[in-house]
């Protein structure tokens, strides 16, 4: 049976109808995105990526305590919200971005990869990677299945995900676009290296930068495109509109027994509107974790929880 | 027989010798990168994408004969070389760019594709869709036989070279990295929409831009690399550079009879020395088009020019 965690309803109907009116489309024009925190996998209590950061910041700090005296720095290490409002978000990620700085990409990837594969997370107690999406999985499987070429489109760190891109989801690192760090081009004695920077390349990958970047990087118009929060709404806007053929997903964040239950509210990038609302005004299909999974997380039996 | 265009000699041998050591490596680490221009297809008397540009403007100028008063443009109809150079290559680049300025991706990817299929090359008065290099073909084919990724990372434009890459060259749009002009994204009553600017989006895409490219949009190291001027540099030397199985392959022009004979000479992106002065310090493999080469447009058939 295809989509085994998928209980019968209207989203894995409309998954369901949407392969059958592309099965005769030129193989080019299948082309499929997916968001990465919060619609392949666990965005909460905090992003995956900023655990992350924060865990290096400790690591770092046992050996030099003077980090802490950097305000961002010791904002983030005291857990001090108001501090951390008071700084904003961007000079914060910023500044733990410039922990990494001076590293080669395989340095930085090997790094993450630890961290994915080992660190616990805090409210399940399993492995990062192993707080993917099941029903998400067998998506991408049967969308490659029928011929489909599927990228991830996120807004965290493109390298932090590319270092599991491939073992999680079965794409390879030029499937993912992201928001990049500036590389460094030196020659050393082994010969040329990369080196990171603190500096931003491009825009910060949400909203309609989502929707530029999927042309300056993947060069494809996609047709369908999964999604679950303001900052997907663009390209889920973008992947609907394409000759009626399109499907927009979003996974609704539904289900705090087996996930978290919270909806995102068009922060910056899109209209002040819950995402709910957004998915009913145009028309997108809306996967609730409540209702249409029967399972969640990767590794667990899906016919377990019936 | 594999690489049939392909004479006995040290270019050959030093291919199969690549893919002999590296027959047993992980399948993630196979990844090629190729130039376009002069590495993959004919880059004279002008770059094809200068020649499609210069087309734009003669259409363009027929409906609207003052388009010739803007100092770019009027340089360039009347061939002014002296003028073209006192105005810069940059300036007129840009100003042939923003001929395209509102279009969208698919209205700027058919217009190269047309061009590159039926407009007749100068010199050899043949599309120039048919300007590309079979032992080139051949080798594509023949890497991604042996399980590797290829890629095209060129100065040129990412959209113009993507209309065709994947007939041309089997070389999907966003396996294509390339100078790229930023996108506007707006909403219109079909739905959302990106239309080109005028404005470059990143560096243009030569020297040590190549490899911060490759990092940025592919996330992956190259271990064969493929180039033939200055430009291309960094690019093979980081190719050249990977644990000793690397290969850098350099097309050597020195065949005025079938093609041209010319040679970079290291200009803004590297150091001053002729090419092949460069190749035979850093030990790359050099292609030559008049000794390794049987034929070297595809569609002619190799076999005839022994």
């Amino acid at each position: 049976m295809i989509l085994p965690s998928w209980r019968e309803g209207r989203a894995r109907l409309a998954v369901i109808e949407f392969l059958e009116r592309t099965r005769d489309l030129e193989v080019e024009k299948r082309v499929a995105v997916f968001d990465n925190d919060g619609t392949l996998w666990c965005e909460k209590p905090n992003y995956i990526q900023l655990d992350f950061f924060v865990d290096e910041l400790r690591r770092r700090t046992h050996e030099r305590p003077d980090l802490a005296d950097r305000p961002e720095y010791g904002a983030v290490l005291r857990g001090d919200v108001g501090a951390m409002a008071q700084l904003g978000m961007e000079r914060i990620a910023l500044a733990l971005v410039d922990l990494f700085n001076g590293q080669t990409p395989a340095q930085f990837e090997e790094r993450a990869r630890e961290f994915i594969t080992n660190a616990i997370h805090p409210d399940h107690g399993v492995p990062y990677a192993r707080m993917v999406y099941q029903p998400m999985l067998e998506l991408l499987d049967l969308l490659r299945d029928r011929g489909f070429s599927t990228f991830i489109v996120s807004g965290g760190g493109a390298e932090f995900l590319r270092a599991v891109s491939r073992s999680l989801y079965g794409v390879d690192p030029d499937g993912v676009v992201g928001s990049l760090v500036a590389y460094e081009f030196t020659r050393e004695k082994g010969g040329p290296v990369l080196h990171r920077t603190s500096r931003l390349y491009g825009e910060v990958n949400e909203g309609a930068a989502k929707v530029s970047n999927i042309q300056a990087f993947l060069g494809r118009r996609p047709i369908f495109a999964a999604g679950n929060s303001a900052g997907d709404t663009e390209m889920l806007e973008y992947a609907a509109a394409t000759d009626g053929n399109g499907l927009a997903l979003l996974v609704a964040h539904d289900d705090p027994e087996r996930e978290y239950s919270y909806a995102s509210e068009a922060g910056t990038f899109a209209e002040r509107e819950p995402i709910l609302d957004t998915a009913k005004r145009l028309g997108w299909t809306v996967a609730s974790m409540r209702e249409d999974w029967s399972g969640v997380f990767a590794g667990e039996s899906p016919r377990t929880r019936p």
